[in-house]
């Protein structure tokens, strides 16, 4: 191996994200208990969070759009405006969540970063994750923070072009087989997955992986006797 | 003058893109009309809309999101969740409204396209701004898109460390003498401010800039003369 950048996924790669995404799910399911049950609720809001994907994008401001739309439509439209603003102000205190560093992250950055350019590759909004980072203090370790509309072979082939490196350079750690590492082997580069206790629907595959460039390790530590 | 790069801003630059926030506002006035006059209700959501920046940033998903907010406020969570419906509609309307170029911009691109390297220096959300730009069919003229969560002094010099140009060498057009221009004037850039006829209130500057690096035309196609 010739791995001359490294790329950090950021959401439960780097720091706790999906349980405060779950915390608002069910805090949403709970504020709509009167109208559905917890599942169909959730099953109803993962369906218009999808539908509205293309036109929104990943990050809280298109979930809390999405809760509302869900809202309106379980209750046919008979919700209380006190609940739509208990919707928004779910989404205000998921914009201000203070960053819990995942263990171990520190560890890893603070033993690549010399002999590695060191990115964050990441989905999201890009004023919530800048200030995700800034808020988490690892902010030194990156020589720069990519955003990526949708985590694909395009994209990252651009983002290999824009590192101008080639793909056996490119090493790419996250918790998500979907969007960190499937991709990333297709066009080439490596990739080590670790897990994290929860993910959302949308990024669980089937998939098993056997490719020589891929690894799965169980704590994001055991990254550096792989490197 | 030695330029390397231009940069051109997005919104109301290449494309129109305020009288559709303008509709959209006229819109939501007429929705929420029994319970204020169209002035109070557009600096309400204003007021809402800048209390929210730090929080939501640019683009159109803040925008619905602080559409919302000022609805319920002002109608004292008394709103129908038919007009809340309504709001959300006229977001989905305006992420998914066709773009129509402005004048004059085609020509420019196809003169500078060889001579320098071209950028996209945009706020807002990255997946509409990929979109709009994709949709407009000029992705081919441009280098690559740069989306900055805000057009400040430090963020442009990001940009020109990342481009790897001296500020001498960058040239920005724009139709926000706050966003495009002041900041990239104070870095020592060069600015060319191409107004708009219509502005948001955020963008407004008092100022009259009297710097040998700026020039203000009326058309886009003046910028040829300047070159």
């Amino acid at each position: 191996m010739n791995i001359k950048v490294i790329a950090f996924d950021a959401d439960d790669t780097l720091w706790v994200n999906e349980p405060y995404f779950r915390a608002s799910e069910e805090r949403f399911c709970e504020l709509l208990g009167e109208y559905a049950s917890q599942h169909e609720l959730e099953r109803e809001l993962f369906k218009i969070e999808i539908e509205n994907l293309a036109l929104y994008g990943y990050g809280i401001k298109g979930f809390v759009l999405s809760m509302i739309e869900t809202a309106l439509k379980v209750s046919g439209n008979t919700i209380t405006p006190d609940i739509i603003e208990k919707i928004t102000d779910l989404g205000k205190q998921m914009l201000n969540q203070p960053i819990e560093i995942l263990d171990g992250v520190e560890q890893v950055l603070q033993a690549v970063k010399d002999k590695y350019r060191v990115v964050v590759a990441t989905k999201g909004d890009l004023l919530d994750q800048e200030r995700k980072l800034k808020r988490s203090g690892l902010g030194d370790y990156f020589h720069h923070i990519e955003i990526m509309s949708e985590k694909d072979d395009a994209n990252y082939l651009k983002l290999l072009k824009h590192l101008d490196i080639k793909p056996e350079e490119f090493l790419m750690i996250g918790n998500s087989l979907k969007s960190d590492i499937l991709p990333v082997l297709n066009i080439g580069g490596h990739g080590v997955h670790v897990p994290y206790h929860i993910t959302w629907a949308h990024e669980q595959i089937e998939d098993s992986i056997d490719n020589e460039r891929f690894r799965s390790v169980e704590r994001i530590t055991e990254i550096l006797n792989y490197l």
